[in-house]
C-alpha cells in the first residue's frame, strides 16, 4: 500500500504531529510506503513528490508549520465557461496514477475538504483530517490547532490587562476568525473579556458603551474587547480598528487597538493539539489499512471516528447562541453584543 | 440563598477560575451571597469565614493556588473506636448554623469528595466540583487542573529533548499521579517519550531495554522515559530513580533522572483549564439555583451536567489498556511496559 | 523621611518591580515612609496620594504595568504665551508640601525624565528611574522593561517562521520603537531576521529586494522581516504595511504584516528585567539616604550608578551603525538597509 | 582556512547559536571552510568530522543542545605513572594533521578550557569560547546559558509560591551551581525567595528559622527557599533534601522539597543568551582571521573581546558577598544564610 500525504491551506500548529502520526503508524506498524506532496494539492500538479522514512519525522511532534509546504491551489475550480489552459484535474490523476499512490491523506480546512471529495468522486481513495485554528470544519468537535490558538490568544489578552489597567483603557484585540467566534469566544472568556464579539451574533454600540461605563460605575475605568476578525464593520475597516472608534465616540474613553495576526498560527502546538493530531493521524491510517475512503476524521465526544466527506462539503460549524460559554459568560456579566 | 464555597486538598491550577465561576454567577446573575471558608474544612471547624464580593474576585481568573487556602483537615474520619477529643462534625454543622449558610460549594478531589459525601449525609446542602491535575475523579471526563499539568511535563519532557541526544543518554522524568497515568500518558505522548510507565499498566525491564537498544540500532542512541510516581518500585526507590538505575544495569547507557515535583501544580492555569473551570463553577451555582444538592459537577463529552455525589465515592478514574491513546502510541512504536 | 512615588508615561514589565525594589529597601532597611501617588504627576495635582506598606507589596516583583496608574500628565508644559486656567506647578507644590514629602522618585521614560528635572528645579528633591521598552533612554547602558519587549518580540518572531516556511512568504512584523530601533536590533538578530529596518539607518528598497531574491536563489524561498514602527514611509502609511507593499512590489513575493503592539509592554516581566528593576529601585534609595538628589539612576557596566538628571535632558540613546550586532549581522549575511 | 569546531562538557541552551554565529562568518564573510567534530575531544580521537555548510545552519538559533553532540572526553588527562593504553594526544593531533584543520573553535565550560589550553600548548591553534549555565567561567562577565537557566529556574519559583501560599508551606528548590551559586542569586531575587542560599555564603540553620518564624508573625505563613546544588550538607544528603528536613525540625512547618535538575540546562534560549552566544560566536571567528590563537572569547562590559586562554585556566568565578544583588537583597530582607 502506498499513501500519499499533502497539508493544503493556511498552516497550523500540529499539521507536523498529524504527518508523522499517520506515517509513523502507517510504516512502523502496517508497513505501507509514504510519499510526501508538496505545496498541497500543487504538488500533484508538479509531480513534487518524495518518499517519507521514519527519520524524515524526527523532531516533527512540536514543531510548528508543515514540513511538506501548503499552497491554496484549488485543482478543481472551474473559471465559468471558459476553458482553462490547463486540465488540471488530469494532471492530478496522472500524478497519482504515475506514482502507483493508492491513496490520498488530505489535510486543510473547509476548502481542503471540498477538493478532496471531489478528489474522491474522481476515482481517488481519499482520506481527511480537518485542521484549522478557526475550528469551523463541520462534523468534528474540535480541530486540532485551535487549542494552540487560543492559548496565543489569551496570553496576548493577558498581557494586555496591564495597560489597560495601568492607563485606564479600553484595550480592543482582534483574534482570527472570519465567518466562525471560536477563537473570540474561548480566548476572550479565558483571557477575562468584558466584551466578546462574534461573526455570529450581532452587537449593538450603545449596549456596548453601557458595558464599559457601567464598569467605570463599579471602580473599573478600563475594559477588554475581544473581536473576531469576521464582525460586519463599515467602510472597510477592519474590525479592531472600527470597534475602538466606535467605543471611543461612544464612551469617550482612551480605547487602543491590537491585531494578533499570524502569531496565533504559528510555532509548536500545545500538549492538547499534538495528541488531537497524533490521535487524528493514527485514525486515518487506520482508516486507509480498512480501505474505509472518502471519509474525514472526527474527534466525537472523546472518541475518534469518522464521518462520509460529502457530509461535511459546504457547512461550517458556527458559534450558537446557547453554547454553554456565552451562556455562562453572560451570568457572569460578559457583553456578547 | 447564603453559599460557603472552600477549597480542599492538594492545590491545582483554575481552582480560583472556579472561585470567580461560581461568585460571579451567584453574585451577579442571581443575587445570592457567597461566603469564602478559609483552609478547606479546618474553617469550618474554626469559624474561619469571610464574606466574598465582586471586588475579592479581581484577577482571579489567571492565578494559580487557592484564595481561600486549604488543607488536608477530614472532619468525619473516624479513629478506631477511640472517642476523639473534639467532635468535628457537630463543629462543622455548628459554623455552618451559625452563620447561615444555605449551602457548601466543595472543590476538592477524590478525598474532598468522600468528606462532601457524608457532609451531605449529615443534611447539609452540598454541591461539589472536581479539582485534581491528576485526572482520576470519576464520573467527570476532564479535571481541570490537568491540562496544565500536562502542559508544564510536556514542557520539561521538550527541554530534555535536547541533553537526551546532544548527550546521547538516556533522560527518565518522574510526573505526578499516584494511582492514575493520565499525567504520564499525555505528557508522555505529547512529550515524544519513547518509553511511558504508568501504575495500571504492568511493565518488564527487558522489553524497556530492548526498546531503548533498538532504538540505538536505528542510529538514535538516546531515549526519553516518563514515569508515574506510583509505579511499583523495589526498596522503597522513588520511581525515576529506580527506573534509571535498571536502566543503566539493563542496557549500560548513560542514564539521568529528573522528578518534576510541585512545578506541575502551580501558576497560571492554561486557557483550556480556565474555560473548563469558569464552566464548572458557574453550573455549580445553577445546581444551588435549582436546589438540586448532594451532586458533583461533572464533564461529559462537551456539556457540563452532574451526578450524584454518593455515586463517585470511592472510585478512581484510571488509565485502561484499551485507551485511544495506548492503542496509537503501541501503533507508533512508543513502550508502555 | 517621606517619599512620594510616581510612575508616568508608557507602562513596562518591570515597573511595579521597582516600586517593590524601591519601597522594601526605604521601609525595612532604612525606616522611611512611602507614598504612592496615583496616575503619574496628576496625582499630585489632585492630591491623590496613598501610604504604601510592607503589605501592598506582596505579588509585585512578577506583575505587569504599575499598580500606581500612569499618565501622560506634563505639569510644566507651557502653552504659548496663554496664560493657563490653572498654575499646575503651584498644584505640584502645594501637594507636596501638604503631605510632607521630603523627596519624589519619579519613574519613567524621557518625558518623564524632563518633568523630573523641571521638579528639581522648581526645588524638589527628585530621584529618578529610567523606564521604557525602548531603551532609549539616555546614560543608562539599558533599561528594564526592553529585555521583555525584546523576549516577547522574538518570541513572535519565531512563531512567524513556520507560516513563512510553510507558505513560501515574506512575513514583515513591526515592533515598537520610534526613534530607536533597540527592539527591531536585538529581537530581529535573536529571531533570525533576514531583512532588520531601524529608523536610524537608511535602507534601500532594492537591496531589500535583492535581499530575498538572492535567498530564494539559495533554496529559502521565504523571508522574515522586522522593522521598528519609526522607520520613514510614504502617504502615512504604518511601517509594516509600506514595507510589505513595497516588498510584494519589488519581488512578486506574497507577502503578509504583522503589527505586534501593545502585547509588548504588557505582562510578567522577564528574570532579567525583575532583577535590573530591583537594583535600580534600591539603589534609588539609597541616594535619597544619601541625600543625592537631582539624579537619575543608570546601568553603567556591571553596576548601578546615577548621572545628574539635567545630563539627559533632551537627548537620547540611539542605535549606531558600528554596533557589535549590526557589525556581526552584516558579517552573517542580515540586510540592514 | 580551515576551521575545525567542537563542543565538549555539559549542553547548554545557545551552543547551536554559537556554531551559527562561528560558521555563518566564517564561510559568509570570510570564505573560510568549517568542520563539525562530533562529541567533543572524542571526535578528534575517533577522526568523527563533518563539513559543515550554510544549509547545516538552518534553524540552530533557537534550537536547544548542540547539534555536534558532546562528551567529557578529557584527552590530556594522565592517570598517575600507568602508561595509557592509547596515546590520546597523539591521536587527536593526527586527525587535525590528517584534515587540514587550520585551528579548533572550542566551546565549553571549565574542563574544556583547561583541555583547550593544553591543545594550544601542544601546538594546535584554539579559540575558546565560554559555555556554562553556570556562569562560572573566570574572564567573562557573562557566558550564555546562564540568562536562560535563570529564567526557567525564575519560572518554576513563580509556580511554586501558589502552592506555598495556598497550602501554608515552606518550599525549597533546588538549582544549579556545584562551585557557584549564580543561578540561586539571580533566579531566586528574580522569583522573590525569602532565603537563598550559595556555596560561597556560609548558612545558620536558626538564622534560616528565624526568618521563616518572622513572616509567619507577619501574617505570611509560608517561604520560598531557594538552594544551590553546591551547598554544603551532611550525611550525603542533596540540598534541598537536607534544607528541607533541617527546617522543619528548625520551625515545625511543614516543607516539600524541589529539584529542578536537567530542565534548567535545555531547550530554546532566550533572545538574551540568542544574541550573546551570536556575538561571541561571530567573534571567535574574527581571532581567527586576525591569527589570534590561544585566546577565550569574553564578555566584557558591553563589548566581546577575548583574553588569553592560560589565564582562566584553573580559576572559578565565584559569587562574592559584596555583589550588588545580595546587598540589595538583604536591605530587602532576604536572608542569605
Amino acid at each position: 500500500m502506498k499513501i500519499g500525504i499533502l497539508t493544503s491551506g493556511g498552516d497550523c500548529p500540529g499539521i507536523n504531529a498529524t504527518i508523522r502520526g499517520v506515517c509513523k503508524t502507517a510504516i512502523n506498524y502496517y508497513g505501507m510506503e509514504v510519499y510526501g506532496i508538496h505545496s498541497g494539492f500543487r504538488g500533484l500538479l508538479d509531480n513534487d513528490v518524495i518518499p517519507l522514512t521514519e527519520s524524515s519525522l524526527t523532531g516533527l511532534l512540536n514543531m510548528g508549520g508543515t514540513i511538506l509546504g501548503t499552497s491554496r491551489e484549488k485543482p478543481f475550480r472551474r473559471r465559468g465557461n471558459v476553458a482553462m489552459s490547463e486540465d488540471k484535474p488530469a494532471m492530478l490523476l496522472n500524478t497519482i496514477h504515475e506514482r502507483g499512490l493508492d491513496c490520498i491523506v488530505c489535510i486543510g480546512g473547509n476548502g481542503t475538504l471540498k477538493t478532496a471529495a471531489k478528489l474522491q468522486e474522481a476515482g481517488v481513495n481519499v482520506v481527511s483530517i480537518p485542521k484549522t485554528i478557526d475550528n469551523d470544519v463541520w462534523g468534528t468537535d474540535i480541530s486540532f490547532g485551535f487549542d494552540s490558538a487560543v492559548s496565543i490568544a489569551t496570553d496576548a489578552i493577558d498581557r494586555l490587562h496591564s495597560t489597560a489597567s495601568s492607563h485606564q483603557r479600553v484595550m480592543v484585540i482582534e483574534v482570527m476568525g472570519h465567518k466562525a467566534g471560536w477563537i473570540a469566544l474561548y480566548s476572550g472568556m479565558a483571557g477575562g473579556g468584558d466584551i466578546i464579539l462574534l461573526p455570529e451574533i450581532p452587537f449593538d454600540m450603545h449596549r456596548i458603551g453601557d458595558t464599559i461605563i457601567n464598569r467605570l460605575k463599579k471602580g473599573k475605568p478600563y475594559s477588554i474587547v475581544v473581536v473576531a476578525e469576521g464582525i460586519p464593520t463599515r467602510d472597510g475597516k477592519k474590525a479592531a480598528q472600527f470597534i475602538a472608534e466606535e467605543i471611543e465616540y461612544e464612551t469617550g474613553f482612551e480605547t487602543r487597538e491590537t491585531v494578533l495576526g499570524y502569531i496565533q498560527r504559528g510555532g509548536s502546538p500545545t500538549a492538547f493539539d499534538r495528541n488531537l493530531a497524533t490521535r487524528m493521524g493514527g485514525h486515518a491510517t487506520e482508516l486507509i489499512a480498512q480501505g474505509q475512503f472518502g471519509r474525514m476524521v472526527a474527534l466525537q465526544g472523546d472518541v475518534i471516528g469518522s464521518i462520509p466527506l460529502q457530509e461535511t462539503a459546504g457547512k461550517l460549524k458556527l458559534v450558537t447562541e446557547n453554547h454553554d460559554l456565552i451562556i455562562q459568560g453572560r451570568r457572569m456579566g460578559v457583553c456578547f453584543g
